[in-house]
This record gives structure tokens, sequence and C-alpha cells, in this order.
């Protein structure tokens, strides 16, 4: 009841993520701090890595008739930018941004998802465009299944997120309940958005192997082999960062904090 | 204070999940069977239907010199039925058990595991093998270095698991501070080695169909390319029932037992 009574007391307390944060001690800070800054150089190191690969290897992008090859360059890194860089971070920012204001942390949220789309879109339109091009089926492997649902998956739950967590804020008191209820699903899925986006990835990785270098050649582990490993590696790494940062309660904004806000 | 006076007075109830279960409602109860009935369907359907394509479409098992193909068919029929199929049963035991006492739960979780082990490690050894018989080099692709990561992941996790929550309990009061701090570890950590099992079954199909059907036959989608895409996708239904069942809080014992429990 005391509790209760000291929320009720201090509203716009309620709200953001600024209290109580004198209280967390050095060393959880300092692990909060490592893990935090591991996560930001792996999702802009995979995206990097990327890039220097299609540069370096690869010869660039573009998108003319005369080489679809560049064409298809942008497939990769535009999905991985999209599904892990812009994603893992907006997934993220709900343990990043914890003395921010709630709405603030949405909007950000939400500014991250609107980069990762443009990015899934273009990639998805150039392996297609790809494909024609070189008279290539469309839509028969594994990868492109699992691309398939995670890009639906991801559509969705934008629409829903946009329309639940934002739109919906117009009518803020008659739809707390329900976009509470909608929060532990929202985030599900949004996880599991984000694990499809590494499997996604990661067969795709698999098959741009094979398909480039060929079974003989990679078997021989060439640098650009290497180079692309190294790319699932990254890959990996950030999904084990991520899981962690988001199995740490204590990572998240004080939990008194959480139950109080209605703004959710 | 109240409660926490309740549950000293009923010491033994906070070691079993028996209580309260009548209050769950007929709709929690309804949810709860169906997934738990779909995720079993699914964790031996994947293995049933890995060990249908292996006799329907590759001749079967074996461990003979002239035939070193059928050696390999080991591989993913033991990865899949150590990394998915047991490993999948042993992470949702907790919430499928939920009303035996825990330390049956604990024994049965680690009797699966025991399942895993032998299939992981006769299924890397089929592999290794057959690429030593046929000269192919090891340890060179993505799928190798993520399996290699998998398997390690999973015996320090059965290790530490085995020590710490089974023989640790010879000393049952004096360990309880430190068993209770490493269930979150260890249980995150257990996920993580989990969604890494799944990627390496994913690259590792792909690689299979790639190498096995070519990149021409498979691209037609034939009735074996639809059989390996279907494998891997039972695999991501898996993952995605798993998190599901894992993410929500209704699934666990009830939440009151749990933090009263010192049986952990």
């Amino acid at each position: 009841m005391r509790q209760r009574y000291q929320l009720k007391q201090r509203p716009q307390r309620s709200r953001s993520y600024d209290s109580e944060e004198h209280e967390r001690g050095a060393c959880e800070w300092c692990e909060y701090a490592l893990v935090i800054t591991l996560a930001t150089i792996l999702l802009i190191g995979v995206s990097a890595l990327t890039i220097f690969w299609t540069f370096f290897y690869r010869e660039g992008y573009g998108w003319a008739d005369d080489i679809p090859e560049k064409q298809f360059n942008l497939h990769p890194t535009l999905m991985i930018a999209g599904f892990i860089t812009f994603s893992g971070f907006s997934v993220l920012l709900y343990r990043i941004c914890r003395c921010f204001r709630r709405i603030y942390v949405k909007l950000l949220h939400a500014i991250f998802h609107a980069l990762a789309f443009p990015c899934i879109v273009i990639g998805f339109l150039a392996v297609l465009d790809f494909h024609n091009k070189k008279g290539i089926n469309n839509f028969y492997s594994l990868h492109s299944w699992i691309g398939f649902v995670a890009m639906g998956l991801f559509g969705l739950q934008y629409a829903v997120g946009f329309f639940s967590f934002l739109l919906l804020l117009i009518c803020n008191k008659g739809t707390a309940n329900f976009r509470a209820s909608l929060v532990p699903i929202h985030a599900a899925f949004g996880v599991l958005t984000f694990v499809l986006g590494v499997c996604a990835c990661l067969t795709g990785l698999t098959e741009k192997a094979l398909f480039t270098l060929g079974a003989d050649r990679y078997s021989g582990l060439p640098d650009e082999g290497v180079i692309i490993n190294a790319i699932g590696v990254a890959i990996i790494a950030i999904l084990a960062v991520v899981m962690y940062i988001l199995s740490r309660n204590k990572f998240r904004a004080d939990a008194r904090d959480m139950r109080a806000s209605v703004d959710l």
C-alpha cells in the first residue's frame, strides 16, 4: 500500500526512466557500459564489414542492366543493415535510453525501424530484379522462405506498433489497457523477427559463399571466405549480446517505474 | 509482509508446482495445451521428417568405408535430434511439467540433455570421418564455425548444470544462493545454445541442398528440395513456439511458488 501511495504522489517520475539511477552499483554500471559498447561496435561493425567485402571483393554497387551482380550486392548489404544493424539498435533502445522519457524512446524505436524499412524493401527488390534479369527462379531456397517470413513479420510488427503505440496515444487513457496487454506480444514477436532476420542472413551468407566461391575454393578458406564467415560470426555475436542484454532484468529501466508507467 | 508470512507457513508447497493450478482459467489452459501439443508434434515431427528424407532420398544410414555418404546421413539426423528435438524438450520441461516437484523436473532436464549428448558427439564424428575419408577440409564453412560454438556451449552448459544444480544439492542450504544466482545465467546461455543449434541446422540444410541437388536442380524446387526446406521451416516453427512459450510468464510455474522456491 505504501508503495502505491508513493507512486500516486509522483506521477511525473513514473513516465521517465530517470529515477534511482544513482542507486545502481559501480559494478553494474561497468557491465552495462561494456555490453552496450560491445553491442554498438558489433552492430556498426557488421554493416561496415559487409560494405568492405562488397567494395574489396565484389566490385561495389550499381543498378545497371549490364552488370546485375553489382545490383545483387545491394541485397546482403541492405538486408544486414535493415534486419541486423537498424533493427538491433531499435530493439536495444529500451535498454540504452534508460534516462529518456518513454515517449521519446518509442519515437526513436519507430525512427530506427523506419530506417530499416527502406533498406529491407530495396534489398528485396534488388535480388528480385537480379533473379529476373538472370532468369533465376524466385523463392525456391530455404533462405528465401525464411527471409519472406521475416519480412512479413517485420511489416506486420511495424504496422501494429505504429498504430497501437503511437496513433492510439491520441486516446491515451482509453487505450492504456489495450496497449499494455499488447506490449509483451509486440516484444516477443519483435525478438522473433530479429532472430528470423539473423537466420535469413546466415543462410544467405552460406548460399552466397557457395555460389560465388564454389565448394572447392570455399573449402580452401580463401580471404573472401574468411570475410564472409567473419560477417556471419559477427551476426552470431550480435545475437548473443542482444539476447544477453534482453535477458538481464537489471538492464531494464527501473522495475518500479515500469509497473507504474501508464505511458506504454 | 503478509505474503512472506504465508510462504513460511507452507514450506512444502513452495517446493512443487501443484498449488493453485485450479485457479488457472479455462482459456489459459486451452492456450497452454494447444501450444505444448504443437511444440511436441513439431519436435517429434522434425526428427521423423529428417529420417524419412534420409531413407526415401538418401539411401539410409551406415558406417562402412565403401559408401561414406550413408555415414554422412547420420550427421543431419543426429544433430537435429540432439540440438532440436531433445534439447527442445529439455528446455520446455520447465513449462510442461508444472505439477512435478522441481527436483524431478531437473532430473528429466538432465536426462533429455544426456540423450542429446551422444547424438551430438556421434553426429560430429560422422561428418568428421566422412570429410577425412573424402579428403574434404574440416571447419572451413560458416555452418561448421556456428556448429563448433554451439557444441562447445552445449558441453559447457551440461558440465556447469550437472555440477551446480545436481551435485551441489549434496550441500543444499550452503549453496542455495550460489545456485539461485546461476539460474538466470544458465537459462540465458541455454536459450542461446538452442538458438545457435537452430542456426547451425539451417545453414547446414542450405549447404546440403546446394551440395546434393546443386543450384540448378534446387532452383527448380524438386520434391527433395521441398522436403529439405520443410525441415528448415519446421525448425523455424519450433524456434517460434519455444520462444513464445518461454516469453509467456503465465506458462511458468506459479510466480509466487517460484519466488519462494529454495530448491533451485
